[in-house]
């Protein structure tokens, strides 16, 4: 967008001292959410804190086999790393937290090949959901981690409104989402549905004050939801900013922010619809 | 420059559990640069590291009574902070890659009082040294860490040569270096004499690959060294980028960021004294 790059400088961090991973089963998703909230609340900071809800544990257990507890609602998965006594120490304060908040299931891998074989199944989320649905649409958004239980039930409900299941399998410890709409494009209208559905869901970040993009882009597919993150100041200000270090446009033209024309249309498009421009935004 | 800022969000981080700190004296200066190189090459991140040179550890030793060591050359002082095994284990390190480096004196703290005390030390170092001299120039230049000892040893070259005593005490871990150079601005020509070897060193952090500034900014004091550090179109692209926030140039007008014109007239000034305009440039 606003650069070409010639040269990168790496700066290389050195490789943790040992790992550990937990597993934690819930019996719900607002219990998992919690457990998210509280530990890091409690300053724990994991190299990875992972989330799959009943869709992606039973997708990836069904590929992996890697003995994930089918009968949950929610799976988290921990992992501490750096010297071993903090680490022992972490994983003993991480039980608790799960513990305190409804966990069902809670396993702390006894060696590197279970550690590995856990971490198999969350790897393989996405091609084993694959297996399951023709098509999944992946969305990438970002959230306050307090708000997570909030989201994912929000989700629910924008997966029985528009009839498409979902599955989530995401970044917990950094509130990035990744819900997976299911469908088959090969239905017609399901596609389009999808990705009204998909919109709703960036827009609901956006109301709990996250963003629409997490570890991704915005590019030209949510070109119009940055029209509900940002002011018309705050678009001319990106403007501006791109027209600073590409005078001519010729970097990436068109993408990511959107002209005010195109957001004064995408407004439209939804009142024309007989809707409020961005009906969840008042909600929470 | 670019804004006004009306909001600020903080992002809390946890106490550490515990704290410890260890003092190592050094026959050198070299020494003791080669000390934090290898020190952050094996993958130690202290809470803090700093350093200090004969003249500011007689300084700060005087004023303090800390029980620095005052026949050292330079002194390190590093803190290691988290679960106190991993500090433990950190401590053990640390003091192996001292000794390595010929550290003369090793010394940790046995209790928090020994800690607070050393610390009282460095915290003190500038009004200590502003005890021994009518006046001080503090810089605020940083360069890699692997070149500490070249840098520091080029400072008392430069001090030979401009005839001013400097007293090193900075930030090592960062490569944030503060030569305080020592004048008194009633003997005529010697504040103009501080502020050009003030400019010599900010170049020479330039040199190698550093920077004008650490921790604090550029404002007017280094807006020439601005010339040196950046070619024409950066500084254009700096003019553009100001110019996209503030197109009628009512935040901090003249600061920071210097005209090319002035850049023109800094480089004649230097030809005209009968040197070339950065005689430092080619030598490291």
């Amino acid at each position: 967008m606003l650069a070409v790059t010639v040269e990168i400088t790496v700066r290389l961090l050195p490789i943790p001292e040992s790992a550990r991973l937990i597993l934690a089963s819930f019996p719900s998703i607002r219990d998992a959410g919690n457990a998210v909230t509280r530990l890091i609340a409690r300053g724990i900071i994991p190299a990875g804190l992972e989330f799959m809800d009943r869709m992606a544990i039973e997708a990836a257990e069904a590929y992996a086999h890697c003995g994930y507890p089918t009968d949950a609602e929610a799976l988290l998965l921990s992992e501490l790393d750096g010297c071993p006594a903090e680490v022992e120490q972490q994983i003993g304060t991480t039980s608790a937290v799960f513990t305190a908040c409804n966990a069902r299931e809670l396993r702390v891998a006894r060696d590197e090949a279970e550690r590995l074989l856990l971490w198999k199944g969350r790897k393989s989320a996405f091609p084993a959901v694959g297996r399951i649905s023709p098509d999944y649409y992946c969305m990438d958004g970002t959230i306050p981690r307090r708000r997570l239980a909030d989201v994912l039930e929000r989700i629910e409900e924008l997966s029985r409104e528009y009839q498409l299941p979902v599955a989530n399998v995401f970044h917990a410890g950094d509130g990035n989402l990744h819900p997976l709409i299911l469908f088959d494009a090969n239905h017609p209208g399901e596609l389009e549905r999808t990705l009204a559905m998909g919109s709703r869901i960036l827009r609901l970040c956006i109301e709990v004050g996250g963003a629409i993009t997490g570890e991704h882009g915005v590019g030209v597919e949510k070109i119009n939801e940055m029209c509900v993150q940002f002011t018309e100041a705050e678009l001319r200000q990106f403007h501006a900013l791109k027209a600073a270090f590409d005078p001519p446009g010729l970097m990436n033209p068109g993408k990511a922010v959107p002209t005010l024309q195109r957001c004064a249309e995408f407004g439209a498009m939804h009142v024309h619809q007989g809707k409020e421009p961005f009906p969840d935004l008042e909600r929470f």
